[in-house]
């Protein structure tokens, strides 16, 4: 049953969780996979120091009972408990090779490409590195080490930086000339017009993200329309900001399909509970769940949105993530304007992010989103938020504005970004097909394709027993799955439960990220891990 | 009289402000000085295009009414409308030289040093672009290009990244090597140990410093204790999260002192409201007010945070700015544990930047905040909101590790670095100390001396004519001043109702940040003004 779920309502995840007892799984060390570590009965590893654990903090003046209970209510996932067990884990294999059954652990948690691996775009590269020390770009050195159209492009950013000046708070939307340079980017993509006065230049899309919702939610009946699965960014900042995570179901039956019946539905019960529906917030290419909408369904999402006054929240970082021939990423913004919606039809904001697409740039922080359809008193009120934190950093607005404007055919670079690229693509395509079969080949388990992003979302048919052990264990049953996997394979995986999933079934979702060399060791890990599981627990 | 002002008490910036009209001050285009130009009687720029001012946005969802009433109360005066009509005005310039009394804005409303000139730190930068484009370590160019010890460094660094991947979302709260380093800079600054897990490294200090605030508080009923004057970013954050600003007076007779009197008496007067105060904010070296605190008073503050429960948010981004013999920067943590206070005594965050200091990194976005005295289970709240935003951008983190372990004696760099070092601190000491002259030389203006941070507040005794001219034009009285010397020079300063002030007085931030080449046009242009001001208002 679909039922409407207030943020407060259900939180699985937040319940006290303790490892499976050792017992569950005997313990053997002859075997190559070995399902419980003697990390299983230590306490999970906190970020604070461990000389500090047990002291006597009375004295001091903050409880968990004196805290914000916004903060207490608010769940991230993709950093949550098994992310701390496998940092531990991590430590311990450091600290002492061959404790565990695994060399290495394997993060596919998160969507964090060069972490695995992924190597930069070697352009992007050259002109951060030539923007954050300009002395060097009229050294004859500097020609042997870089690319002439790098060179050219950093002196093409510096000239837009008033006073060359890239260690300056910049204006707070951003620096006007990558912003002109976003808006040509976005206008060659969409084929439409694109105003840089609506960019807003953000470390991430995150930071965009809390923006919005800080602008949208005065109080918890105030209603976001989210996805289940979601991404727990939202969950998180809607929690944050004290508002009603409204939840529309994706279909799972149709490769998460977005029904406008399901969106009515839920909009009309969250209505007759109080809650006033401001926002609806769609993840196109799909996350967790990696679907591409089609177009038509994308219309009717932005009908849906006019007639019922909602602000469309695009997140749109997954972009240049699509995989399947029959598929293509339109924006939301390209979809409107096709059906000629203008700026005073529709409040649209899309999301976008450096650290996705082929780039996979997250540690630089860059990030912008282009904010439509608000009348210039919002607009003012937006840029007043944004202004407190004076601006994004600014090698995350350069690169912003580089994978907006990549190299063109005839620039010396073409080639070589274009192979870089298209293998990273390519690659990843490869890769998504080699899991999704791997899982679909399981006992239990279906996994919808990953048309786009980066990650797959299995579901897993789990035998009564190991409900009932996870029961025992005081953890959700995917959470008790995710533990197990990471214990005896290293891979690292996030439950369902932190995306949100229909009530009673189980899910978990794996990033297509580790580098392809390493996919047969991990499908084979894998596969061997869940035989054995389903051996120990089917009915 | 000083008396307790809530956070919605008085908002005086936030009336609508039009700007004096044209005969105040006749137009005298023979002047090297023009009060008013043609931008006098057009509208406030808005950040919005102009093209969709007076468009009928009344089909979009959102109004002034319907969105976050937090958002509308929260103001930020150092990019309010004095800085718009500047950027409006710098437009008119470009477009019309000439079309106004002066050549170029001066902004000296922010601590933007390179904005204004001042040159980055060339080690800082040469190990920030070798760690963005870390191929080109290996190469023999690289040796003519860089210092030994900035590749050297970058090794170094690039060692401490899992995978070398500068490209990958870190650890929430930062790479854990550049944790150990700026732990150990922390341990050589104040002789006592610094843990490295207490380090969080952020996107500069504005995202700790909301972090700490979105903890603390719940609701309006949850005060913080903030100096007035204070820098807007805390007035801002706590309207943000719906708190109580519970202001204490700095004492501007004594030079901005700090009474523990006072503090007494604001702490009752919000305790006899129901304000359950949970913080006390210092600034130090003061921000707009510039003064060093003294160690003695720094004990009390410790003892008084100590003996009321209250959590020491110390902001000690101008730690490195100096420029008075007798005075010199403590850091709270260094005081509290002289004193024998330890980690169960007393809940205390130190707020680092990459901003401030002589390195004024403003662009790059680096800082940290250093939390003792939390108990674990409140730390792992702390982290799990950072893990929200997954992390701080890694430019940002390596910049904030390089300005706690500069090059050291006999590094290569050592010598140019100490002398790009001494020239820039050397240079505002005396910046400082030119202006805070010019200032006490013009009529009923009084400027306490710059000990450190990067500002002067002068106070202005504005006439009873230039008060009633302001409310003609229903403004403050400051920031009328404020506007006229902006139409008249070009230089933009920030009212002191911005960062509020003893109510009935008058003040101005100015910045010491002009290049030393400009001070002297500056002083003679701001005297000019100012006596044209007094002849035309003088009661």
């Amino acid at each position: 049953m679909r039922r409407f779920v207030a943020e407060k309502a259900r939180n699985l995840v937040a319940q006290a969780v303790s490892y499976p007892p050792s017992s569950v799984f005997p313990r053997r060390t002859s075997s190559p996979l070995r399902f419980l570590s003697g990390t299983s009965t230590t306490p999970l590893p906190s970020p604070s120091s461990d000389s500090m654990a047990g002291s006597d903090y009375s004295s001091t003046p903050l409880t968990l009972q004196s805290i914000n209970p916004k903060v207490l209510k608010c769940e991230y996932a993709v950093r949550g408990e098994i992310v701390n067990l496998a940092q531990k884990i991590q430590e311990e294999l450091q600290a002492k090779p061959g404790s565990h059954p695994f060399d290495e652990i394997i993060y596919c948690n998160i969507g964090n490409p060069q972490s695995l691996g992924q190597q930069p775009i070697t352009f992007f590269r050259e002109v951060l590195a030539l923007c954050d020390h300009p002395s060097i770009l009229d050294k004859s050195e500097t020609q042997g080490l870089f690319s002439a159209d790098s060179i050219e492009r950093a002196f093409q950013i510096l000239d837009q930086i008033p006073g060359r000046a890239t260690g300056a708070y910049s204006h707070s939307q951003g620096i006007k000339g990558l912003r002109d340079t976003i808006a040509s980017g976005i206008e060659a993509r969409d084929g439409f017009p694109a105003n840089p006065n609506d960019i807003f230049l953000t470390d991430g899309a995150s930071p965009a993200v809390h923006m919005m919702m800080q602008l949208l939610i005065s109080s918890e009946n105030d209603g976001i329309l989210c996805p289940i699965p979601q991404y727990p960014l939202y969950s998180a900042s809607i929690a944050l900001h004290g508002g009603t995570l409204v939840p529309y179901y994706l279909d799972e039956a149709t490769g998460w399909g977005l029904e406008i019946s399901e969106l009515k539905n839920q909009l009309e019960t969250a209505k007759s509970k109080g809650i006033k529906v401001r926002s609806l917030v769609v993840i196109n290419p799909g996350n967790p769940t990696g679907q591409v909408l089609a177009e038509a369904n994308q219309k009717e999402i932005v009908d849906f949105c006019k007639k019922e006054g909602l602000v469309l929240l695009a997140d749109e970082v997954y972009q240049e993530n699509v995989y399947v021939p029959d598929k293509q990423f339109h924006s939301f913004k390209k979809v409107a304007r096709s059906m000629g919606y203008g700026e005073k039809d529709i409040s649209l904001v899309s999301f976008q992010s450096v650290s996705k697409g082929f780039y996979g740039e997250c540690g630089k922080r860059g990030g912008y989103m282009e904010v439509t359809g608000f009348s210039p008193e919002i607009r003012e009120q937006i840029y007043k938020v944004a202004s407190v934190n004076l601006c994004s950093n600014i090698s995350g607005q350069i690169l912003a504005s580089l994978v907006m404007s990549p190299p063109k055919v005839g620039d010396e670079s073409y080639e070589s970004f274009s192979a870089e690229k298209d293998a990273i693509l390519s690659s990843l395509a490869r890769r998504a097909k080699t899991l999704e079969d791997a899982l679909n080949s399981l006992e239990g388990i279906t996994c919808n394709k990953a048309e786009g992003a980066m990650y797959l979302f299995p579901r897993i048919r789990l035998p009564e027993k190991a409900i009932k052990a996870a029961e025992a264990a005081k953890t959700a049953p995917d959470a008790f799955y995710a533990r197990c996997l990471l214990n005896a394979t290293g891979v690292v995986v996030v439950p369902g439960s932190g995306f949100r999933q229909v009530p009673g079934t189980w899910h978990f979702r794996c990033t297509i990220l580790p580098q392809e060399d390493k996919i047969p060791a991990i499908v084979s890990r894998l596969t061997e891990f869940h035989q054995r599981f389903m051996d120990q627990y089917r009915d």
